[in-house]
């Protein structure tokens, strides 16, 4: 792996990785997360209760909605505000973010409590919907830690069940490459997200070929590459939620 | 794979396939496929020109949507034009048929035409997407045949460049089925669906973890089963245009 | 009577009419109509209790929703769920359906319960209104029965009064005509839908003079054919259901 | 005929009749028309040049669009702006509308010239649409009018062809009756509006069965109450058109 | 103050003002006022009972909604229903109206009361807003004194605490003007809506620069001519509310 | 002027204000405005051409809309986008920035050049308006400044013709104060927001009785403030401009 990539990264390198928690004053959990030169601000609101359709149950609901902000992209995308309604790619990257985070939480031990996770993209350049299930990994954990305080979680009740996080992968000109800013997303072959857990399950895998079908080892290379990003990304969640 | 199956099938089984061409009168390709109790009406609508954002580009356009009849299922749902917007599922599906198809298509040798794939559910017992994929590739080739016949396709071109199928596999009480039912697709602890050329190559994976992460073994497995199912549903596609 | 007809039918004769119940697999009641090249979905979702705003009346409700696939049609036609709304023909037809169906159901009857009869046309070849009524009353028969069966509707209760059928009439080169395919509605000077009870009663009537005013004359030879047509029909639902 | 009406009328006698032309300062054609208590605001607005799709033709385009003040009614209704969407009847009214103008204006003698007629009801008891109807009339030959004297339209070109009038009628009690107010319309066995020109010809027959199915015999007497009262409000229009 | 108008005004003087109460046979209130060329038909909704989050509060809600009739500008506007959604400016006025009537109401005293304001536009020269706030308060005070009448106001309850009243002003060439028709307002350097009380406090000051910034002693002079034409307007609804 | 305030200001101080320039990596002119615990993310986009209206004038367009992420708020608010429409408040607030920033705009020397100003409010806690007109201005300048490097805006052109700034001011337990957060704001009996030009010229004044109504020594003494306050806010404008 030895390829050149226009950011100077090796092949199986991240962009610098930063969690600035507490970004918002008021959230139970808000993190501003950076992948390069993409930035996404994560927050996790908690509400005691659920919805209607959930009251009863005991168990809790975790949601997320995901958008960009209108000027994070080169030129100016108008608002889903205005256009009035949402478009298939945001509705879409707010089932992935809901589900991934879903998978690491206990929604019994949660109770009857109820978590939105608010991803807003600031700046994108590539890997947004990592970014964010990343980011709003860490919103979630202060989010919850906020809700055992208030005792609105029962004492010892353990809601997160592991972490979670995401890495886009794609193969540029043959070679497997870990997380694409735009130039390299645009022009990967092969374009896949990875959602797994800190302890290296696979929560979600989307492999899309953008140019010719994929083989078996192209995935596998691909694979490998994401499971040795996400664990890299686990150690940073580990260490930010620390400090 | 020795495990019991509601409908009496082999884990590695497809449901009974058909898929009936011509359905509608005016339709440039339509084709009423059938996977076991799932029926999704596929219809190809051939129009001279391309979008403004594309003219002048010498190349054609595909494009696919995805909708449900409100009894495909077994309660009522409400029709998505009387709620006024479409939800996130049919929104990510009819970008997935839309980009499976387009993954088979030679867009310059298609010339400067546009083909609408419309895949209504009429009846839905699981795997939806993947039976409108595989029955929109039989709408298209017709409406191809048609295109050339008309004259609106260049004679020698040869728009398509393979076939296109897709199957969805699953989990279930530890064993790799092959095309699941609802039944089954309710229970399965991960899902997934492969979209793959008739020649074997990966177009789209998509696995979800229901219920636990997955390992690379399990989605090994999975990927085995996908590429068997659809080696053989080309096989039934290739069949069905001949005939 | 001897005016030639493009198909060469006779002018008071009927296109061909089909009945195929239980088309869909889960619905309480399920018919596809043909009227010659126009094909119709209708359902009857069957569901007990009724809307807020009839809770404890004792009355039971019936409504119904018409739609078209976008590809029934000569040229493809956007979705209304892709447009956001629903436009007026489709509303107009949608109440017209409801109204026709509910002159034959003693709501008293039916008892608190819901039905949702769903007309949605495959293939459009002129008078989908009139085969879709045809057709829902068909599979609301259907639905009543299931309700019986279930216990949902009370032993003895007789919620259907009659049975419901529609045909289109027309004036056509001044020769009166019934049944009007595409073809022939776009030349009619006067185009009407005639809705009657089994028993020769008229439940409505829309005549609508397409080019010159029609005079009371016109008007009553075009609702003579219309009742003969019409008894046809009821006649015909009357073999399906025994069928 | 001897039934008694609440307000003291005949059974074929109309509601005092009112025009009020130029009701408004701008619009070409304005009317404000009053069937008893229902009050309708219809304002004609002439515009050279016609829709994109009919430019080139040499023929005009004539509209209407119908609506109600929330207070028009006994108790408040959403705006339709507020909800985001038009109802089924107000869509179904202001197609009605617009047929029943059109049937009276030859588009080729309008030149490429567009009129809007807009029916806002301050006041609604019964009849809004044929109150609207025959009101639109008024408004519409003055915006004619404007247009000749404008020189937007050729001289010597009579795009009017005739006059139009709308009346309701039903059957109360088992008696035929005309122009029903609220009280009265909501009583009726059948429901009728029939739109008629000034010379006598039917324009449109809408006949609804609101509890029984009705008689061919019922339906003559209908007719023939509405045609009287269509050459009464013709006559009213001439006079108003002359004042 | 010897500027010349086109309308014959001096700088200080009001377009003639003209209050119809009772316009409308049905509403609790209902007012069509005048301001020269504009005329706001303002109805005043009277239900008993709260939105539901205020009920158990013990207070009434007083809300108002703005709205213009398509043709009461000098061409056609294209109706907010028909766009799908409301304007800005419609909203922006809407909640104006609101905000001034409320500062006239003892919500407590109201008792758990709701009523809705609708204003209307059927012709606009300009002053709109500040007619419908004026409007609004004669057809408020109608529906006040119904709730009495009525009883659902407690007996020697006074939810009225004064009235309220609105203006334009605006400087013209360097002269500022009361009460601008539309052909003063789109020339006007500096516009300015003032709402006040009976006994002359403010209630709502809106001045914009249209053309140039404008200076403390320019918005003296406007505030000073507000204060003056309020005044008289005050007199004049209460001059109407004893006729 | 010694009342004391919860975050120790005295009454004629404004909350810390920080201008980040250059937040965003894409936007022609980027500001991250701070107000105390407000923060807006203003962007302005230049983009070459205007809107089809204004095609062939020969002048530029500016515009603005504002919004608020989720959980700017103490609680979740619900997105516009998803709601599928834009409240009241957001569309009076982006109209006013728009007019705010027009004023110090000649339009005609910025050319046919368009620019959008986009407010999104990250954190609120009062003023989120008055600092999103004031960094937007910041924003403005640095995306003009853009267009001369560009060549875009004619060499010599000045499309600024001054700053604009904006600040709020409201009277609480009788005490006027400037710049206020949530807390004051909710108190207030009184409430205005005052746009100003660098050279003391007003722009907009919008002042509300939110309680009892207000006198004229009392709308003195808050101009007095704002003008103040707004002379403060143009010289860190011209600062942050400079840095």
């Amino acid at each position: 792996m030895t390829a050149t990539r226009a950011d100077g990264r090796l092949p199986d390198q991240l962009r610098p990785v930063l969690f600035e928690r507490g970004f918002q004053r008021s959230a139970e959990g808000s993190c501003l997360v950076t992948f390069g030169g993409t930035r996404v601000l994560c927050s996790a609101s908690f509400t005691e209760g659920v919805p209607r359709w959930k009251k009863g149950s005991g168990a809790g609901w975790v949601t997320a909605e995901y958008a960009m902000l209108p000027r994070a992209t080169n030129t100016r995308n108008d608002r889903e505000s205005v256009r009035g309604k949402i478009g298939g790619r945001t509705m879409e990257i707010s089932r992935l973010i809901g589900r991934s985070l879903r998978a690491v939480v206990d929604v019994k031990a949660l109770g009857e409590n109820t978590i939105v996770l608010d991803c807003d993209v600031l700046d994108a350049d590539g890997g947004t919907r990592t970014a964010a299930i990343t980011g709003a990994y860490v919103a979630l954990a202060d989010a919850i830690e906020w809700g055992k305080a208030k005792g609105a979680i029962k004492p010892g009740a353990r809601p997160l069940t592991g972490s979670v996080s995401a890495i886009s992968v794609g193969i540029i000109d043959g070679t497997p490459m870990l997380d694409l800013p735009y130039v390299e997303d645009v022009r990967a072959e092969t374009d896949m997200n990875v959602v797994m857990t800190g302890d290296g399950g696979f929560v979600e895998v989307q492999g899309t070929a953008e140019k010719t079908p994929f083989s078996k080892a192209e995935l596998d290379a691909l694979l490998d590459l994401a499971t040795a990003g996400n664990a890299r990304l686990a150690e940073l969640q580990r260490l930010a939620l620390e400090g």
